[in-house]
């Protein structure tokens, strides 16, 4: 695969609403960016879907990404929309293999910008080992859009010893989390407010991919329900999970890892980190007899912050309690209302 | 499944940020409509991803919709989303099975409205005998997006007898449409100009499954290619068919079914038919021996204006010849601009 592609030079420097007429520069927008830089044999046929041959579980997953502004520190939201949906599908144990493409862009954006995102996506897809197969390009007037939408719809293939079900949570097992939290909105909301640290907080944005498989792969049914705490931050996952099951989660917040600077970010902004997104770590519910052998195997794999962060009990069922440092705890509940709007 | 669900009583009659932060009100939103209207054993998992079993040839695809309004006469952005993507999947000689469902909705959308749109995703979704299996529900400010987007992708099995490849089709094969050109562009086009006709004009959205399907399993590989020609319309779908092969496209004005109607009201807005996206047809390229029959059985299956329109040669490869209704030749050549922008 081409790596870099640059800007074609007979094109025109602003994406037009006849980019998206279907019509001759639809097709040279296509060609010329597009099916060169994503080519593979599926995208190839240039026909409305691609043909693929599939046995046994799959796991199928779909994020429309709305991230403002499309670039940010760590990333942009070419390489957001390909992670993401890895991710979605790495949370089902599932190794992602085909993705879909679909972009939603306003009239006016430079074409500068938008063959920008596309090397990102074929970078990240390349990196996440998944292919591009089949896409959709449409463009709305300006002011009726917001530079860039992108859909990425993701088709993964399930683990074969992955068991992983809201069912399978029991009172006793361990929660873990990859590492560090708030990181990716942080990142994001220091871009909006003009905010300056030290060192630039980077978005975490990565495919997850690897990590879930070395883990299922060794561990197998021991891993019950994962899931990535993106919108809502960790808070609001952990509540979608607890109200699932009839049972209670805990978790310490002195377990939980979170980055220096972040944590500054986050009390100069007003910010609990708890609901704050995130996109590069996830959290796992573990039979507690594996929990310390599955945080060494993720330190090993490069998640050196990976931490048991909490338990599962019988106790408060439906509900998630902190206990926090001093030694208090106190019922988290959801995100109500917005705190990081368009995270992602 | 239960077909109408009126909205939640308690909920806010706009949507709000809230609603796309992934706390609480996306909660609620969720729980209330999606995932009460659209029910089934993998929706009501509320996991980041569908677990599918699937085995042997199947066709993926993706489609966002934009079209404005989001209410025409003869449907909303709902069914054509659902149709749309179910139709892209049958033009690769696909039964569509399983669709993703992912919301771009404007701050300030009436509440009513996104459950009027979610009522007919639900009922089409029925007719095209698919199921909703994961979603996402995304919310940007007012004036960053317009009313609505939807992305569908589509998942669907290949008909053991399909073979639809470009490569398969030859000189002599014959084209065949299997309803009047320009209906859908027209209704959408007749609502935005407040042009006003003895009847209605309406969308022709609607699912091609089942008279794809039928094709297939009465004449398998005498079907060489299948095109739905939404935007960019007739003229453009044959101009991206006639590049990929080495071959001439022919067709004849007369044979081309178009409504009355239709026709005045392309002549009225200065509009070539041709150029006008269609929802509810599909071309195909058949084998000639088989091409009266296959016609005959799209009369049956209700589609009663299917006809043979024209043929594929030898000569002027790679390009489209119209001839018209008094015998001349023109070259037919891609949409080049907008003729109809956001129809689809």
């Amino acid at each position: 695969m081409q790596i870099t592609c640059p800007v074609p030079v007979s094109e025109t420097t602003l994406i037009t609403m006849g980019h998206g007429s279907g019509g001759l520069l639809t097709h040279k927008l296509l060609q010329a960016g597009v099916f060169n830089l994503l080519e593979n044999e599926w995208l190839n046929q240039q026909h409305d879907g691609a043909t693929l041959q599939l046995n046994g579980r799959v796991a199928f997953s779909t994020d429309s990404y709305v991230v403002s502004p499309i670039f940010f520190p760590g990333g942009n939201i070419g390489d957001l929309a390909v992670n993401g949906t890895v991710n979605d599908l790495a949370m089902c144990g599932a190794a992602a293999r085909y993705l879909s493409l679909s972009f939603i862009i306003e009239e006016g954006l430079p074409m500068e910008a938008f063959y920008t995102v596309l090397n990102s996506i074929a970078r990240a897809a390349d990196a996440a080992g998944v292919r591009i197969v089949t896409g959709d390009t449409k463009v709305v007037e300006k002011g009726k859009g917001d530079q860039l939408f992108i859909n990425t719809s993701g088709i993964g293939t399930i683990h074969p010893r992955a068991a992983i079900h809201h069912h399978h949570i029991k009172a006793g097992d361990r929660i873990i989390i990859s590492g560090p939290i708030a990181t990716h909105g942080i990142a994001i909301m220091s871009v909006r407010k003009g905010l300056e640290f030290e060192t630039t907080i980077e978005s975490d944005s990565a495919p997850l991919k690897y990590q879930v498989l070395s883990m299922l792969e060794e561990y197998g049914d021991a891993i019950h329900f994962l899931r990535d705490p993106t919108r809502g931050g960790v808070a609001s996952v952990l509540n979608e999970v607890a109200g699932l099951t009839s049972l209670g989660f805990t978790i310490q917040q002195q377990a939980l890892p979170i980055d220096e600077q972040v944590e500054g970010a986050c009390e100069m902004l007003g910010l609990d980190p708890l609901y704050v997104a995130n996109e590069g770590i996830f959290l796992s519910v573990v039979d507690p007899e594996y929990a310390e052998d599955i945080v060494a195997l993720l330190h090993k794999d490069g998640s050196t912050q990976a931490a048991v962060i909490g338990e599962v009990s019988t106790e408060h069922p439906g509900k998630v309690l902190l206990r926090s440092r001093i030694g208090g705890h106190r019922v988290v509940s959801y995100l109500t209302g917005e705190q990081l709007p368009r995270i992602c």
